[in-house]
């Protein structure tokens, strides 16, 4: 049996950033679940309720990738009166011709990290405008960070305008967003962010609606990336209608659990069906933005495509490094 | 972060063995399975038709367990041309009360085929007479040799026949077994078997049963562990009707994947919600054999429960060996 690389979340560091090569390797897993025969099973997803945990396990198989991922990603929100984070996980990697385990990726949530603001980048180099300079986040957490560093990598951002719950976090991220980054960022309320910003990222857990569509301007484009379960919501159920274009990662995620659900519950989307996905204008199936005043949204929920081709990368450059600790079993 | 153990298969055989403890532990997986609110989701299974692949992933949440495993098995038949092994896969161990990585343990199935065995053990001896002295064995590969094994920790086996679709092999598994188990071990047809064993095991992958009703003898038990998808089958739809009693591990799977869907599919099974699994006949929740002439069934599907049951005693006995290798992610 061939050796198992074991590669830690500091090995996985060191070989992955969030670069043009990671929203490049995202950019072709969208073109790949659009134009290949993908297997991506509906997520396995259970909760522990004694102890506040949940578990997600994600996993696709794509032609043209010579590897697939399982993802196990337990949440326990619990955690942080222990002194540990609620997010954890990791990932295994396995030979696509043979299911033999090739890797044990303990990222601890870093690839996903990674591989969701890669799908930020992506989404807005395909339907942002090109000469959007001012980037507008909701959120201050981790994605929120990453999410603004992704679209700097696409497009000429010039400042930021950043929205948190919690105005002191919020002041933080734009601390460090703007000495990471070098680029202005300020701190306002959502009417600031949607008054100023040609790219909106939101990127909260919110139950309820952030955005209406009364506060979306010509030109604007909205990737909404915090809604991944049937409780959560950051757009206004009249925003989609509102658009130009509404794109999502996937059509049967984003009913289930992303932003097409609550459209459809209000009765304001009745045809969902009808919308593309991310994949289909990245492969000319499908039009994208046609003029500068278009108002595009996107929806991404997040997809064992994105686990599976961010993992094998990670794969491929670890062993070019000799990174990690391998093991004969 | 809590150091993560690597445990390779020839660690984990040293510190789990087909032995009364392995049988015991999965006699109480049953018992939780019962009497605990396990959280049980349905299989996650996928297919990779390019190389005649599938992967299923299994986990269980048991209250009382403090641990539980996610396990991952992919089985590509191809791969022997290739030189490997069709099946395959490993386990995660995660912390029930922070989601966080216990262990990964690369079993290659090794696992998987003890506490397969173990269920076996498990069903003979809440169901089969006590003076039960013949096995018969259906089958002729690993678990075949296992489950006349685990057999033996339960009952006091003095013979046993085995029979194979491929007669060689069918010998050189007797041969082994006599060998290891110090017992007679003879090769027959399925009539032979029918006739000597007081219990019967059938360990085959087949499509077609093996079995039917009027091969039975009054006081035989017979536990069917091959059939665990739903193009499988090892008994005749007659054979569950013919008996006295019907057990199984999981009703809702073997409706779906094991010996009662074909069955209910011939319509000679009508109300299949009123038979009893083992776990309650464990917990004397419901009625077991009631004498020596009756005639028991056992369908064993494979749970997620008996994998959390055998991964945790495999860690627990990892740790206190000092087996493995420590990571720090």
């Amino acid at each position: 049996m061939p050796d198992i690389k074991i590669l830690t979340e500091a090995d996985l560091r060191r070989v992955i950033k969030l670069d043009a090569d990671a929203v490049s390797c995202i950019e072709q897993a969208f073109h790949l679940l659009t134009t290949k025969d993908v297997v991506m099973p509906p997520i396995l997803s259970f909760h522990v309720p004694e102890h506040n945990g949940e578990v997600d396990v994600k996993t696709a198989y794509v032609p043209g990738i010579d590897s697939f991922a399982i993802k196990m990603s337990p949440g326990f929100f619990d955690n942080p009166k222990l002194g540990l984070p609620s997010l954890n996980g990791l990932m295994v990697l396995f030979d696509a011709r043979t299911g033999i385990v090739k890797g044990v990726l303990l990222d601890n949530g870093y690839l996903t990290d990674v591989r969701t603001a890669a799908a930020g980048a992506v989404a807005a180099k395909h339907l942002s405008r090109e000469d959007s300079k001012v980037a507008g986040i909701l959120g201050s957490g981790i994605q929120a960070r990453l999410q603004l560093e992704a679209l700097t990598l696409v497009r000429g951002i010039e400042r930021a305008v950043i929205w948190g719950r919690d105005g002191e976090k919020a002041a933080e991220c734009a601390r460090d967003c703007s000495a990471h980054l070098g680029i202005e960022v300020t701190t306002g309320s959502i009417a600031d962010v949607m008054g100023a910003a040609d790219i909106v990222v939101t990127t909260t857990p919110s139950g309820t609606p952030l955005i209406s569509a009364d506060t979306l301007r010509p030109g604007q484009h909205v990737t909404a990336m915090g809604s991944d379960a049937d409780y959560k919501t950051e757009l206004a159920p009249d925003v989609i209608p509102a658009a130009t274009l509404f794109v999502c990662d996937r059509l049967s995620q984003s009913i289930k659990q992303g932003e097409l659900r609550p459209a459809i519950a209000a009765g304001a989307v009745t045809d969902p069906e009808s919308y593309s996905e991310l994949g289909q204008i990245i492969a000319g199936q499908r039009t994208g933005r046609q003029s500068a005043s278009d108002i595009t949204i996107a929806d991404l929920t997040g997809t064992g495509v994105q686990d599976t081709a961010i993992a094998t990368l990670a794969g491929e450059r670890a062993t070019a490094a000799g990174a990690g600790t391998s093991i004969q079993s």
